[in-house]
């Protein structure tokens, strides 16, 4: 997606250590006409699997999951990482490690919102390692629902998710495929 | 806003002590479509003010605020709770209480991308005691920004949020006002 590239290239941030900021558009402040675009070219890659739900993890995700969901007209659950008194006693629960924050996090999804008659996508901003699309993988594959596709804003393709994922033999759909970070530089495909 | 309204009488649950879980729509999974009315909605009632930026707080403040964002043409800032190796170290940071979760939580935004040039609207999810909102006001005025007004999908009027928001000399909107939760009712006006 050249409007996505462009843009990573111009406000994007190389911090080191394979971490890129890209807190002026996406993480901290989000460009909402970017992630509609954003979202528009993830649906359109997954539309023909008919899928009936969207799942995405809490903070980052929510952005490029509900316009996705938005083009697609189907709704998205948000795996919460902290658990509010509203939510549903038996929850599903899942970990992964945050790698921009230092810890492990946990993923919670009540089954009211994703059961066996689930058909879903699991979108995230980042493809990076892989560690939290695979716990929200695990979270879909503990409620019965059915895995159609995964799709990530941006993939970091030197750390390997894509790779790592590609058991689940579903398509792995991403908008900019960044190869390098070394030196300072980001090099996309 | 009456779909929104319906909405809140079809699927929402009073949980008593004044929660109202409207997890199937907005904090936990998400009907893209209801957000996207829910933004223009909001929009429309923000529009002659010239605001340049909206603020809002993670996690369920990101979608709402998403879609005012995208109907007014302008960016969103959501402040974090907890700070992500890539956030700028001066970041301004202030308290509120979450009542769902029972914890002090910290806000925080980055001096980058909030400063003496923007004129600010704050959209959250809810508006009920006013404290999340206070504690946004107080980063946006830290900032030197310019508060423009408040808007919130859900108030919980008996709360008093709206009232202890008045000397603010903003416009506040929102578009379901209940007024009573006792009884295991909800109440709109």
């Amino acid at each position: 997606m050249e409007l996505l590239k462009q843009r990573i290239l111009r406000e994007g941030v190389n911090l080191g250590h394979g971490i890129l900021k890209v807190d002026s558009f996406i993480n901290h402040q989000v460009d909402p006409a970017l992630m509609l675009a954003v979202g528009g070219a993830l649906a359109a890659r997954f539309a023909h699997l008919g899928a009936n739900k969207i799942v995405t993890a809490e903070i980052s995700g929510i952005a490029p999951a509900l316009t996705t969901g938005l083009a697609l007209g189907i709704p998205v659950v948000y795996a919460r990482k902290s658990k509010p008194v509203t939510m549903h006693p038996n929850t599903m629960t899942a970990s992964a490690p945050s790698h921009t924050k230092g810890v492990m996090t946990e993923l919670m999804v009540s089954p009211e919102f994703l059961g066996p008659r689930d058909h879903v996508l699991i979108i995230d901003d980042f493809l990076a390692r892989g560690e939290t699309i695979r716990a929200l993988v695990s979270l879909v594959s503990r409620s019965g629902a059915q895995l159609m596709g995964i799709g990530a804003v941006i993939e970091k393709r030197f750390e390997g998710g894509r790779t790592s994922l590609a058991d689940l033999g579903v398509p792995i759909e991403t908008l900019a495929v960044i190869t390098s970070m070394d030196n300072g530089k980001i090099e996309m495909e």
